[in-house]
């Protein structure tokens, strides 16, 4: 049985959200075992009436709630008994459970998972690996340090193990195409921390690595993980994101602009859809911290169920293809430097 | 009369897109001349046949090559005689030349800018400025370094009244919104660079500073002038481009794919086309660098006719408004710091 902790507070559309991502999960996987964690009356109401199997689902009480301006470390230090940091410190204190999904404040879920879980041995820094689809179908990993670290060719190698690891584990990408972000694709492009990390990822063999990739080429399906320092690997995501919302936003508008328009849209009903559907981020699952001691998955505060039910997905997927100890394993054989 | 150096050689089609750009600016603007640098004998073919004022257009034969793969360096001391450093030595001797435009290589022009022409006096640093059409039909300036170049504060205040002087005075507009790049909206967002210069903008009245921008905010239209530093500049642009590049190709292969979806493209085939102009950065001319002692506008590579008028357009403005003049008198109101 695989055992993971779902935060049912938190997000835009909590508990509704979680509860029933939580519950469509435990329906695709007969070996998942879910722990909602939040207020156990307002749980018990959310599932009321509806059908799952009772002994792979556990509620566990945490009344308390978060604000949206509380600082992090407040939180990780005061807030025990909130739905996010009781998950994280069953999470560390019980070995049977595998890892846990949430759709809260990324700083308090990254601060609370950095002091309270620790990291794999080797690992000097986490990272967050965010998905994103490419034109031909595929998924391309954005792996960085998160928005305000800086990083080191040494980190940067690690995003690269640990991204390639996680792409063929959870996504069956054999031999992920690994690129460094740059602004251009010879070799001696960028700042000293980009030619430097180049040498490293050249003298990698646990990386297949192919080269710098121009922030145009993110979405062609060339890559499979892209590894960055976290404000550029924000930028990158973000503006990926935001570019595709706005032209749909335009789109949709142009074509309400016109009636002959909006006949051919009819006719390409289908087809609009379909767009949306893959351009929703929702479709794609969170982003996972690569490098803490359990499995942790950062949903989007905007989540939906299905959304959630990736989440819960992919710390499964995580658990079962034991990730981390394959980590260990490949970080433990390149020298680095603690910091 | 305002008088603009071409440069014909070094684009992706030399030199008739220069050529004939320049003479659908001549058309448009009367008091322009236009002085186009290259092979005399390949521009005089390429003018054959065609009318214009020659009384407003003269050759300025540079018939040296820059290959492709020459050091920048190499390029301004020894291509004396390319189009490209013929025509920044005459901006440079030349007091009745007002500025130049380029289509060949960035590292080149750019190089050659700083050495030859030098900066607007108070000026610590020249910066780039590519433009992006927003979608409430707006533009949106992209102000940094270029790629490689580390920034202060200091240097981003200086872009950031730079910018708003060249929206304001070669597009008409009003009190530009100008926004800090950054991984988040809250002013404590960020590294020391982001927060340091979150403070500085906030104390320039000269700035009509609205705080951080998300990079998912880009076209959104709020925004009117973007200052960063030259790596995540160059990351946002670019992703811009490529996802809205990607995307207009995956709605063309899904078209394709159904004949219903090709009967209602065709009901909808002005719209498209509207679209593909709107993202085609061809129609917003080239990127200005602000801040060189003379105007100097680089159009992309692969530009064509349109694309190198509009640049022209751009230098003609930025010369006819006095920019360089205002800008040197906006950036002595503040204590600078030399590099």
């Amino acid at each position: 049985m695989i055992k993971i902790l779902v935060d049912c507070f938190g997000g835009d559309h909590s508990p509704q959200a979680p509860v029933e991502g939580a519950l469509a999960a435990l329906r695709t996987f007969p070996d998942l075992h879910v722990m909602l964690t939040g207020d156990k009356l307002l749980l018990q109401k959310e599932l009321e009436g509806k059908s799952f199997d009772k002994n792979r689902l556990e509620i566990v009480h945490a009344p308390e709630v978060i604000g949206c301006e509380e600082k992090p470390t407040d939180v990780v230090r005061l807030k025990r008994d909130s739905s996010m940091m009781k998950a994280i410190i069953l999470l560390r204190d019980r070995d049977d459970i595998a890892g846990m999904v949430s759709t809260g404040s990324t700083g308090a879920l990254v601060t609370g998972a950095l002091v309270r879980l620790g990291r794999i041995p080797g690992v000097i820094r986490p990272a967050f690996c965010p998905l994103l689809p490419t034109m031909d179908g595929g998924l391309v990993g954005v792996c960085d340090s998160g928005a305000n670290v800086e990083v080191t060719p040494a980190h940067l190698r690690q995003f690269a193990i640990m991204a390639s690891l996680y792409l063929e584990n959870v996504y069956g990408v054999q031999h992920p195409r690994v690129a460094l972000l740059n602004v251009g694709k010879e070799a001696e492009k960028g700042d000293e921390l980009r030619q430097e990390t180049y040498k490293l990822l050249q003298e990698t063999p646990s990386v297949h690595f192919v080269g710098n990739m121009e922030s145009r080429d993110l979405l062609s399906g060339s890559y499979d993980v892209v590894v960055a320092d976290g404000f550029s690997g924000n930028v990158l995501v973000k503006t990926t994101e935001g570019t595709a919302l706005e032209l749909l936003k335009k789109l949709k508008k142009d074509i309400y602009s016109r009636t002959l328009y909006k006949l051919g849209a009819l006719l390409m009903r289908r087809m609009f859809q379909e767009e949306k559907a893959f351009m929703n981020y929702q479709n794609y699952g969170g982003s996972v911290l690569l490098g803490t001691s359990k499995v942790v998955v950062k949903g989007h505060g905007s989540s939906k169920a299905v959304a959630v039910e990736k989440c819960i997905e992919q710390a499964y997927r995580m658990e079962k293809s034991r990730l981390s100890a394959q980590i260990e394993q490949e970080i433990a054989k390149y020298e680095h430097y603690e910091d």
